[in-house]
């Protein structure tokens, strides 16, 4: 009944979408960005709590369309900073979650909720006011059993790895103990140093004295620091880490000699430093992490643009990812100069960019990527990663970058039983575009049949080079 | 014969569509925000003039294209300021604009005109050189007849009610002779402060004494101005007022004190603002307004991004409103914060943005409407009011901010006769782009038929809070 | 086979466009505006060299994506400026080539490079590893024969007049060589005096020199300078020229009285020039570009917004030219108000514009060209002549600016082989185009069939000034 969804309506290019689409559905899942949180994997216990605890509470992409339509995120259960009670009767928030369904007509969360109801937990009703609590139980149910849990869950869904996203400073017990335990299953940690080489991030000396105690190298300037991160680095790869991720509000780029970096580093030691001095260093560090990764082999991921905790407001309130981080207007061209006339020649260097700024994608990142050796295209991100995102992607960036400089699909997500449903999503989007392409005669049935293993999964292979782990 | 216009070509989804826009079609038209002149309602006797003062004359959507092929302005009878004579003969311009009708192929103008001619006037002959003449002489004969009239159209449309835009200095001596006639219409002012609001407009003295005048409270410092604008809200809402409109170069808002505003408000005074004072004085006053909004229930819209009056030659000659405001890039994400920040969490306020830059829809736009409570996203503005700036609007807003923080349609128009095909198109489009949704099994049936009647109604009803008017 | 290539899927509206593309698609070619070099045609015995010198080494666009993963310049046969060795076996670098075909899978390099194989070369076989060297051999035999010369190309295309373009300095000996061997084909000069406008111009002085030599007038201040300007313009238009042609890095525009050029001219002669300083004579020589179009009634095209040889690494090794310029990010509205200020209301000028920057398309270009009466849109530039760019660019600019706006299609190439491929290309996107405004009633049939002749021959034609020529 839904087996041919999201293709286009035309019956011949609908036909030719389904075979094509039919030949990638089965293929494991590569997951090599994304936040999913190791400890569901290092205890093989791990249970998901209510549905609320699994659909709601933890997804930005939920609580944020309902507390838009004027629902306090306190009724939706989100936790406060200060301790005040928030709604504790799970059953309670899934009524006001239902009532509300709605809000997701047309988009991807209600397409990717719709489908892992159905496909994951075998419910064949619609989500209304009325169905809400007769299918509150039925996930209940289905949570208790051991086949609900997330080791379970890994094997059901075809993972073939999968890689978390975690802190310079973070010790990755989990990933330690998911090694020490003997489970087949690729959990692989991801080096985002964010925290420490943003040095206007707040309590910026706590987690420089984090990194010192985790690497053992006292970080007191720019040349321990630089040590030891490093040093982390090389123990990040050790626990099968193929990648690192950088944010940063532009992709400003930029070298500083040991002289200019030294003083600006000394100055946020000493707590003084101003945003500028803070955008120049991150700026010559995002050069640094593109040196280090030449020479340790670590992919190396860049997403720029975000203007985060938009809502001061409610960031007092309620802490950070609670839906208000905004996307900027971006600009790479200039930005990105030095460190891609430096390093983008090299092919030992991949850097993967991501953007929020879809009209960079035409005008700027697929003529570099289409250039530039070492510069891969990411998938559409975040509110991109979407029927109508990706349609845009494939039409903006192709034509210039062509496919090859593009890396697949990541699903990005902290929403683990979301996974299947968003590489779904991508798979049956690139089937219908490479169908269109076909029916349109731009390219032959041979080709899109090569083209759609390279989309589904051969591109994520090689762009975070797991062909080689 | 037109039954399916605008409607896909494939026919499962035309199919679809024509379902859909059939229960749509013959709702009552909601008008919240536009530019009718309310002299129109105010004398039942009202008539249009000749088919050139009705399609030509007051439609710079018309005489920009002819003047861009060449055709001076004053070959159309557009009034020059300097009082010179220009063509007076109406149909000699009226051939001229047959002559060159094709200019308009493929041009909402286009689409909106031969609707017009249609089903207005029942001309069922294409415009072009040949019929100009006689089809000139329908339109002349039709319009002498009571029907053509505009308090005989504004039932014939099927207009539940109709909001004007009016100054802040404005009696509104229309609106209370229409309220008082006894007709049963409902014309509603909106309130527009732009040219008090904003110091640098020319001629400010002026508008500020005026405003004295109608509000009877002498403005001479920052204090008493503010009280003239919350009595002015006060007198609009009387006569029914639902909201408050205000343009800007951009979005930009920021708080003043009070020992702030009044030396930038006194140098206004004595004319000697600068154009930084007077966009910061612009600025706070946004954030002014948004509070009264809070305190007095007016529904704000704000609409960026227009370069008014562009060519300067132009405007010597013929002044203001001909076809010569071109957009400018625009930014919300920072502009706004200072604002969404203070007020954006609270449920009474509604603030509906409007945007000539479409690169703000996904990227800006819909993440923060997609997250504030007091947000909702405006229709395609202006030159985007158009099947394929509908589509685009649709495709990149709704994924992100969901459909419930748009606020269904507005047809912003002085051109009165154009209201029902602008509304036309609007749930033309609607009606498609479910129909696509349902097609690809995005949606099902069901919801798309809710959501049609929600946009081609309900959506406006209630975010102009009309259902409580 | 492929009679119906790159139209929709629909039936109604391939069958539509089918029809509207067999009236276009026999129609003379017009190449108002591209990089052929003029000498292919002073020599009726010019040979194209091999399949590699013909497909691969002057075409940045095929080896800039085999470079992008990875493929050294050196294999490719680019020659490098310090004269070391590069790969001379041309089948060695063929067989490179094929290998990677699948690279350009869905981009317009793919498309026309397999349009030119097929209708020009015969080659029935796909490209691929294996086929290579067969379809070497086939494209050698064939390039040795008189048919598969450039004067024999340019009757086989249906070429009606093709522009070259050619620098302020150039002696244009090649369009006089052609106009003295008696040869019937069209081919003209187009005036592009960057490298004397812009100060900034590496060895701004020799090309200043040069200038002083060819005009004979002795450029020693800013008066002298714009008398040999002029010089040069009326020398190009007896030969033929159609139109002049400016980049740029902005379209800033902004006059400066004679005192303020003086000056910067003279600090410019004395090698002293500051980038602003440039920037405004930039700004100030468009101004007087259109001041002389106006007089000596030569089009006026402007493109800007290309950061050029953006990897500088790359240009040390290898010169200009490489695939390494990059669009950045584009502004119209407040950058061209001075120039259309003074000169967009004078029909005398044609003003013709590009953009790199889609954006730009429906934000600022088509509400300008949509007023001023001097100003024309280029067809979709440089990475956006392709399906996609050109499906973009009509769906964004026709709504507003109109087509008769526009000036139909530039192929805008130094591949001249790849002339007739870009032309279909834009015909069968337009029919398509034109297709699915017939098929949605938006346009009737009648006026689909002009409009086809109008974008596929009429606009170029009259825009250029070809029908006076």
């Amino acid at each position: 009944m839904t087996a041919n969804r999201y293709f286009s309506s035309d019956p011949h290019q609908r036909e030719l979408a389904a075979r094509l689409y039919a030949q990638a559905a089965t293929l494991p899942l590569l997951c090599p960005h994304g936040h999913v949180d190791p400890r569901a994997f290092a205890d093989p216990d791990y249970t998901f709590g209510t549905p609320v605890d699994l659909f709601i509470i933890p997804d930005h992409y939920v609580f944020r369309m309902l507390y838009s339509q004027g629902i306090p995120l306190e009724r939706l259960g989100i936790p406060r900073r200060d301790g005040e009670p928030v709604e504790s009767d799970h059953r309670k928030i899934w009524q006001t979650f239902a009532d509300h369904f709605h809000l997701f007509r047309g988009t991807p969360t209600g397409i990717w909720i719709g489908d892992e109801l159905r496909d994951i937990f075998g419910i064949t009703e619609k989500l209304t006011w009325a169905s809400a609590q007769r299918i509150y139980d039925q996930i209940v149910e289905r949570l208790g059993t051991p086949a609900f849990r997330p080791r379970a869950f890994y094997d059901r869904f075809r993972i073939e790895t999968l890689c978390t996203t975690d802190a310079a400073t973070d010790p990755l017990t989990h990933h330690i103990n998911i090694r020490a335990s003997g489970w087949h299953g690729k959990i692989r940690p991801t080096f985002r140093p964010d925290a420490v080489v943003n040095l206007d991030t707040p309590n910026w000396r706590e987690h420089i004295d984090a990194l010192s105690q985790v690497s053992g190298i006292e970080v007191h300037d720019y040349r321990s620091f630089i040590r030891a991160l490093e040093n982390r680095r090389a123990f990040f790869k050790q626990l099968g880490a193929m990648a690192t991720d950088h944010a940063a509000v532009t992709a400003y780029t930029s070298e500083l000699s040991e002289p200019e970096a030294e003083p600006i580093f000394q100055r946020a030691f000493r707590g003084e430093i101003t945003p500028d001095e803070a955008a120049r260093f991150t700026g010559h560090l995002l050069m640094e992490m593109a040196r280090m990764s030449i020479e340790d082999g670590l992919v190396m991921q860049l997403h720029p643009g975000s203007f985060r905790n938009h809502n001061d407001t409610l960031f007092q309130h309620f802490g950070a990812d609670k839906g208000a981080d905004i996307p900027l207007q971006g600009e790479f061209t200039r930005n990105l100069r030095p460190l891609l006339t430096k390093y983008g020649n090299d092919t030992r260097l991949t850097l993967i960019l991501f953007t929020l700024d879809e009209t960079t994608h035409g005008r700027e990142l697929a003529p570099l990527a289409g250039h530039y050796p070492a510069l891969k295209l990411g998938p559409p991100w975040w509110f991109f990663d979407s029927l109508n995102g990706m349609a845009r992607y494939l039409d903006q960036v192709i034509e210039t970058a062509g496919l090859y400089n593009t890396v697949g699909f990541n699903d990005d997500t902290r929403a683990f039983c979301s996974i299947p449903a968003r590489h779904d999503l991508w798979r049956r989007a690139s089937a219908n575009w490479l169908a269109g392409l076909v029916t349109r005669e731009i390219i032959d049935l041979d080709d899109a049949v090569e083209t759609m293993y390279a989309m589904a999964y051969g591109l994520a292979k090689s762009a975070y080079k797991l062909d080689n782990a």
